[in-house]
């Protein structure tokens, strides 16, 4: 059974192609600039790792060349597109109406456009990429898979905030969470390496990426999460502020002189975080080397990011009354021992104790705590479109 | 010596006149409705308390006729007004001018009208306040006492925010923290209580009153707060709604068709906290009262309540990488059993543990954990007129 997977933006599209026997990656690839002159596909294939430009003015487009790289006589994957069984898609904002992954039916393309208003950067090109493959294959069986949905199973104290009710009512203002496919994904890993049920087990997951949100998995379920009604919310990140004294919104738009709030939003969302603070990248590896030679906003930078999560750590312990084990996720959660080691010293008062030795690696699944740590902290690389492939097979062949 | 204290509010003024020998209170009072018509003062002095009515168009009025009342012939606590040593004047907002009382002069009332742009609402009644003062007791030295600068010993990786960085540098966009003369009093109390050193103690220190904040005082300092920029930020409040994902406030705007932004400033300051959650109250014994009724979203308030409180004295314990004692001041944290109660409840897996009984009291001096708890959990009564009497005595007379 041969599944596709995409993960469609505004101007970009994610592909990986799964033979679910093994639930290996047949072929993986990018196109960027979708919509502009000279768009480019990355595509890997047996080992191979190929450039092309062509032109692609919408994600129709784009999805026809991946299809024609995929069955290319000779080099592709695929004998032909009806090979594919299924398409699994990632869609960011699913509101309150899907509180897991849903075959897709014009009813449910209706239902996520509603969403649309909620997420109005994030939704639009997911149901583009739906639309497009029901142009191009309208016999496969297609999946929406929501960042949303894990968190869905919040309580009410969580995901209401404390502002007039009627603004949840009437315009559906709370605390959504996003990366839920991946907080899920690292929590099922986690209980598996850990041996025990997921039941049973107080999880603190950490995707840090570009976007950064953390979450608390009690029992399986997501109980509280840091970012909110939209993915702007909770700790520092790259160039997102995160949580804010919300006076300060309306401070910088009058000083700035600013009528439009969307250029406030789009300081907060694209100026901010580590890049805002050390005005230098928003990218930790640079930060850290600047750190190191010196630079004190980068230093600055690095130690709001790891206090703010450090705080959120705690939090989210004492949202579950206690916590079993930390997982670190994503991009920096993967790769930055540095990050990883810091955060961890300051949670000595909570019992956890990590290994140096074991903490220096990169991307692998690993338990980096010692034996006598009273918390477990695990680096689980996050695996977002594998989880994606198989609910797609799950709804659609089960 | 007779020292008396001040604090001036945009339409009231609360005062207190302090005999410092044993640091008793003589008289008190408060004054409603300056500006309008029909003020009302309410004084105590000698067990006994009277309410007036009268005319005061501005704080000057209101000043003299306490003076008049404190020196009334039979019922007046003093001969004269020259028994006055000194007077003590709480200020909101100091922004990084001052991290310490000062005595005031011309160019400290200047440096303070600087920092009205930071406070609109509540620096300008402080400088009144200073003003009548100087008109009425021209020869009497004051001092002004900063709810600011007890947190002024943050580090700055507590105070930037994960903004561009030129937004302090240009605007003094930064955390400040308030209602610090409260935390350092019952910092301060609680070294005493636990008969240790200051400098060997880790703090969380919660003052819960109309507005709320939590501070982490380690070694006597302020190293974190939850109030920022504004006294809006942090924890919900009674009307307040806390730190909050920024595109909310956009979002507000935008749905409502508000285009002055202080409109929704206003609904974040007056409608938002437990009041807005609940729809009924920004009363804790009233919400406390409904939710035993039955009544759903008062306890869904006191819920988002004891959670946003119970998250941030976790993560101030991972700012210090622990905690040796949680101290509960004004009005909700010495009066409600309650919230204390289910707060301590899930933090059990901190070592916290209260006994029942102990916590079964009303604004008084009092450790409420059991022996066996691995931290303290103490109830004190704040007092920050005390504090500003002692800080002026210390000041004018040292």
């Amino acid at each position: 059974m041969k599944i596709l997977v995409v993960n469609s933006g505004s101007s970009s599209l994610k592909y990986q192609l799964f033979d679910m026997a093994q639930e290996t990656v047949l072929a993986k690839g990018l196109v960027e600039r979708i919509g502009s002159q000279g768009s480019v596909l990355t595509h890997q294939a047996n080992g191979k790792k190929e450039k092309m430009e062509f032109e692609s003015p919408n994600h129709e487009a784009a999805l026809r060349k991946v299809f024609d790289v995929l069955t290319h006589t000779g080099t592709g994957v695929l004998k032909d597109i009806k090979e594919i069984d299924a398409v699994g898609h990632r869609v960011v904002h699913a509101g309150e109406k899907f509180a897991s992954s849903v075959r897709i039916t014009p009813e449910v393309v209706a239902a996520l456009e509603e969403c649309s208003e909620l997420a109005p950067l994030h939704n639009p090109p997911g149901i583009t990429g739906i639309r497009a493959i029901t142009k191009i294959l309208p016999d496969v069986p297609q999946v929406g898979v929501f960042d949303t949905a894990f968190h869905q199973t919040m309580p009410k104290e969580a995901y209401i905030y404390p502002i007039p009710y009627e603004y949840y009512e009437k315009h559906k203002i709370r605390r959504y969470g996003f990366h839920g496919t991946s907080h899920r994904y690292v929590s099922m890993r986690a209980a598996a390496m850990l041996g025990k049920p997921i039941a049973d087990l107080k999880l603190v997951t950490c995707h840090l990426g570009n976007g950064s949100s953390v979450a608390a998995v009690d029992g399986g379920r997501s109980i509280d999460t840091s970012m909110g009604f939209t993915p702007l919310a909770g700790i520092p990140m790259g160039t997102r502020s995160g949580d804010l004294d919300p006076a300060i919104v309306t401070f910088i738009a009058e000083k700035d002189g600013v009528t439009d709030e969307h250029v406030v939003q789009k300081i907060l969302n694209k100026q901010s975080g580590v890049l805002g603070v050390s005005g230098l990248s928003n990218d930790f590896r640079d930060l850290e080397v600047a750190a190191e030679e010196g630079n004190e906003r980068a230093a600055l930078a690095l130690t709001i990011f790891a206090n703010g999560l450090r705080k959120y750590i705690a939090a989210y312990a004492a949202v579950m009354n206690g916590v079993d084990a930390i997982i670190f996720t994503a991009g920096i959660g993967e790769n930055s021992k540095e990050m990883r080691s810091r955060v961890c010293q300051g949670l000595a008062f909570l019992g956890v104790e990590i290994d140096e030795e074991q903490n220096d690696c990169r991307g692998v699944e690993r338990d980096i705590s010692t034996p006598q740590s009273k918390v477990r902290v695990l680096i689980i690389p996050t695996n977002e479109e594998l989880v994606i492939a198989r609910d797609t097979r799950e709804i659609v062949f089960s």
